[in-house]
């Protein structure tokens, strides 16, 4: 990797933790190169708009999830093994890829749900992708037999993406300590009620 | 009711459909007030800061909220049909009051949970007063024996929460016309768990 794109990604590793504090539509040439301490003249040699700028954080904090969540939970063994790694990872990785404010993507879909654009269909694509991978690890747990075949991939990625989000907000807006256990909690029962024996 | 207070509830019900399109933070006393075709001034007469606006703009959607979910469901039976009113009441509540970018609660904690102050405290006091609605409701279906005496009224609370933000962001950011359906499957999923029988 050359220095002109770690530098980039140096950049856009910032943009994510600035990101998730300010919100994506927060997130702008002028108040990152502050952020930064560099002149904007030399931010727009990296990013020619404020919305070139937020798309390459998403692609960003993408490449940061896939690398701290997905990849080591496909090393997991098939089946159950992977559904839960999928399921834990995604609980650290506000902490894994520093978030001070909380997943990117949770705070971006708030803000860009009404707002038709390019960043609002990357981060579309972004979650049905995510959604997608969680359904393909739980064919897998079905085949390989940990499953019930009855189980429905796309209503266990549902359920999964339920508890993830009230686990952000009771964790980030309440400050309830026991998110942590309640959020198992609910993973486990979503398990039981999906296991063969 | 006087002319004054129904004014003062006239501007605010716009308050909550503004605020669910440009987020809470969007909404200022200046917005409003172009979006009611009024002056600023006249707004100030009603709300003398904007952190007032989005305070009274919250306890406002809470007093809406109470309305058309929590006192129709409370005048069902107690124990799982007044639970299920409590969660398809939620489901149509962006519509049952107009709220076009979203359920206002939802984008408000987006937001608000890293930006301390007295709209993000009333926020999560909210927040914490529906989790608690739903676990009375809960406790309720145990005594009159419809809930397994084993069910955590909190946990099921946590877990209902979770099928509702799903919900929001499969229906809203995603577009997915199966949200309803994979809701209530899930809902229904909560309640198999947690019957006597």
């Amino acid at each position: 990797m050359g220095k002109g794109e770690q530098t980039r990604e140096a950049i856009l590793d910032r943009a994510i933790l600035l990101g998730s504090r300010l919100g994506i539509e927060g997130l702008s040439i002028g108040r990152l190169a502050e952020a930064l301490d560099l002149s904007k003249s030399g931010l727009f040699a990296h990013f020619d708009s404020k919305e070139a700028l937020q798309l390459e954080t998403l692609n960003r904090a993408a490449e940061r999830f896939t690398e701290v969540v997905v990849r080591p939970a496909l090393a997991e063994p098939r089946g159950e093994p992977r559904v839960r790694a999928l399921f834990e990872r995604w609980l650290r990785w506000p902490q894994a890829v520093p978030q001070p404010g909380g997943c990117l993507f949770i705070a971006a879909a708030a803000e860009l749900d009404d707002r038709p654009g390019p960043v609002r269909d990357r981060l579309a694509e972004l979650q049905r992708q995510w959604l997608g991978t969680i359904a393909a690890a739980v064919r897998l747990a079905r085949t390989v037999g940990h499953f019930r075949r009855a189980v429905d991939p796309d209503q266990f990625a549902f359920e999964l993406d339920g508890i993830t989000r009230s686990f952000h907000h009771a964790s980030r807006l309440l400050r309830d300590p026991s998110a942590p256990a309640r959020a198992r909690a609910a993973f486990e029962r979503l398990l039981a009620t999906s296991r063969t024996t």
